[in-house]
């Protein structure tokens, strides 16, 4: 690895790793925490499963009406119509947790309601839409074919099978299905806690007197944010004045803090004079990329302080959202021991206008989902943050392409 | 409106409201809970906002440095090239809290970072990487035009600007431009609290030990998650027998209870003998529709008890949750104040393969996004969870409608 500290003067960035190496680097310095939560299924929305779940028993454990009627052996209602009525003795009854306990045979049926078992003897319900009762006896206006209206044992779920996969995100009918299987707390992935600091004279926190020339700090709720939604979570944001003494010491204590997982570090990240947590991070741990060829957040850097993940982060919010989508979040994925995938859903659309981009850089190009398809939002101000507020999700073109043609299909992430 | 009572007998449903009608009863039946709530931004993600957010001030408030570099008159630096560069005294230096004070003019330019005030005089920054300076003065090796690397007063927000317009969901990036114009809290529509009763004799918490027939409630653990992602919130679900003298006072209690917005009752909906729920809503209160042209939450129920909605859910996981994305989602916007719109990001897109449905009854059909487009997961098995558990969405297939071919462009609620 060439010494980074050859870049951090204010000349520019000589070199930038690509977004692929850069991943591939923090993927390699970072190990998963290893510990796994145990949480009960009512506090797992939105939790990533850390092992697979296997069916420990089939759904259903039994034949059951999939319609509240009567079970009747399917043949016995043929050829039945609302003109020409086959009627059957009704024999009893089959609730969900009272079923029938004798054999049906003969011209009989069972009153049955959704979920109950099926009775022995029967392979059918007629709904109760098709039927109607009267002084034990049903008169059926439709026949059914065997198998009508019956959930089958296993028909769901059979015992064994693969209920969910390991790195799946929990969502409602998950919870379901974890419960109809018996199941009532899940292993899933830890939720590695971040401390985040904002550094910068002018920064502001929102809601207190500005200064002129003072700006409000926009990145830090934004990251809390963007680490509830990645899985992550984090303690109150700090803010911090250029000092790079008091930066230093902070730093310190952040990396040596058990509690702390990683550290992300907005602002003094580029290779301005006040520019000094690259160099911070080099002297306390090692500096493992500064740069990234990567629009609109080239300046990031990455280093690893005491065994933790550290970002220094661009101060512009574009370009620290796109950081934290491009790089933070694939070292959270890494350290919950889960492949570096993104959280957004993706869809593949054509654009609706052509994407202009800049060969030789990833781009993180805004689009908004309309009627016509994709459109660019905004291609030009790639710091303004009103870009990623009016999008839909987002297109990463490759360091490659010079941007797509209207009508062509694109890859987009959700947010 | 008919008596619902003709409806509740083990004779199937005489009249089934259209989804249409059930959704419109529900917005007339129901008021918007009044109170809004105001959150800090750090806890405002996913957040519905009740009122639309004007920027009180310009983003930026300033002519700023878009790039580290130097702040030039952008005509001095014509015709710099790498090989003809143009050299410029530096003046000084503009850091983000420390402007530089004087007026910039003549041949000479003034260092700046990212962020910090352009200086009057000034209006283009060339970035580090064109320039190099060396005793008091800056080669320049690429001229710049006029706004170049410039961050314009209001260039992102205009003082009075829509930041956010009311009923938006608020992501990462809407805190941090929130949090941009000075915002600390933010006005917020309130989570309605729910009431979740599970009934059934056969019904067991996940976790316990089940006798033959048993089922293992997969509803309650669902409809908590369902609740969050509509933005409502529930107590402890409690697990009911199906005795119709328990179920009155319970429910009586519950619409009494001032710390519980609505009540979701699952099992016990449909038109079996044991299906009591709607009869006492009829009791209790009002029974505003039961039975609903739609599949597969047709036996679903809705009411009126003391001012408060109850839902009579198909005790079936898959229909319950059909249910609720249909019918109580809508009435939970609509105590919040917002319109019944949908919380799902929908996309359109072609199907894969035949989309099968019923006419006469609108159609809740589980899909999965393949490379391939739009595939139905599973048409037939309308009961099947782990149909909603392998699909990313649905379609709503409206009731004159039997299906959409390969081929056509349907509308997917994403899950």
């Amino acid at each position: 690895m060439p010494s980074p500290h050859d870049d951090v003067r204010m000349r520019g960035f000589r070199t930038r790793v690509s977004l692929e190496e850069a991943r591939k680097r923090i993927v390699d310095a970072v190990s998963p925490l290893g510990a796994t939560d145990e949480v009960p299924l009512r506090e797992a929305l939105g939790r990533i499963l850390a092992a697979g779940v296997d069916a420990p028993r089939p759904v259903p454990a039994f034949d059951r009406a999939a319609m509240d009627g009567w079970a009747v052996e399917a043949s016995r209602t043929f050829p039945a119509t609302a003109y020409d009525p086959v009627v059957l003795e009704v024999a009893g009854e089959s609730l969900p947790a009272a079923p029938f306990g004798e054999t049906l045979s003969g011209a009989r049926a069972v009153r049955i309601m959704t979920g109950a078992p099926l009775p022995a003897g029967a392979d059918a319900v007629v709904p109760a839409e098709f039927a109607e009762e009267a002084r034990g006896f049903v008169r059926i206006a439709g026949a059914v074919t065997p198998g009508k209206h019956v959930g089958r044992v296993g028909e769901d779920l059979a015992e064994g099978d693969l209920v969910l996969p390991a790195g799946h995100q929990l969502r409602p009918q998950d919870l379901g299905i974890l419960a109809a299987v018996g199941l009532e707390k899940v292993e899933v992935a830890p939720r590695p806690r971040a401390a985040i600091l904002a550094t910068g004279d002018e920064i502001v926190k929102a809601g207190a007197r500005l200064s002129p020339f003072q700006v409000y700090d926009a990145d830090t709720p934004m990251l809390v944010g963007l680490l509830d939604r990645w899985g992550g979570r984090s303690g109150t944001p700090s803010l911090q004045p250029d000092d790079a003494a008091r930066l230093r010491r902070v730093l310190s204590r952040a990396a040596a803090n058990a509690a702390v997982d990683l550290i992300l570090v907005t602002g003094g990240s580029s290779v301005g004079t006040e520019d000094q947590v690259p160099g911070l991070l080099a002297d306390l741990g090692e500096l493992v990329f500064h740069g990234v060829a990567l629009r609109p957040a080239g300046p990031v850097g990455f280093g690893v302080i005491e065994g933790k993940p550290i970002f220094a982060l661009p101060g512009n919010p574009v370009s620290c959202l796109c950081a934290f989508d491009l790089l933070v979040g694939p070292c959270i994925r890494r350290l919950q021991g889960m492949p570096a995938t993104e959280p957004y859903r993706s869809v593949r659309l054509p654009l609706a206008r052509r994407l202009s981009s800049v060969a030789g850089r990833a781009d993180y190009a805004r689009v908004a989902l309309t009627e016509k398809g994709i459109e660019p939002v905004a291609v030009s101000g790639a710091s303004i943050l009103s870009t990623a507020v009016r999008a839909d999700g987002w297109v990463l073109v490759p360091p490659g392409v010079e941007g797509y043609e209207a009508g062509e299909v694109v890859e987009v992430r959700l947010y």
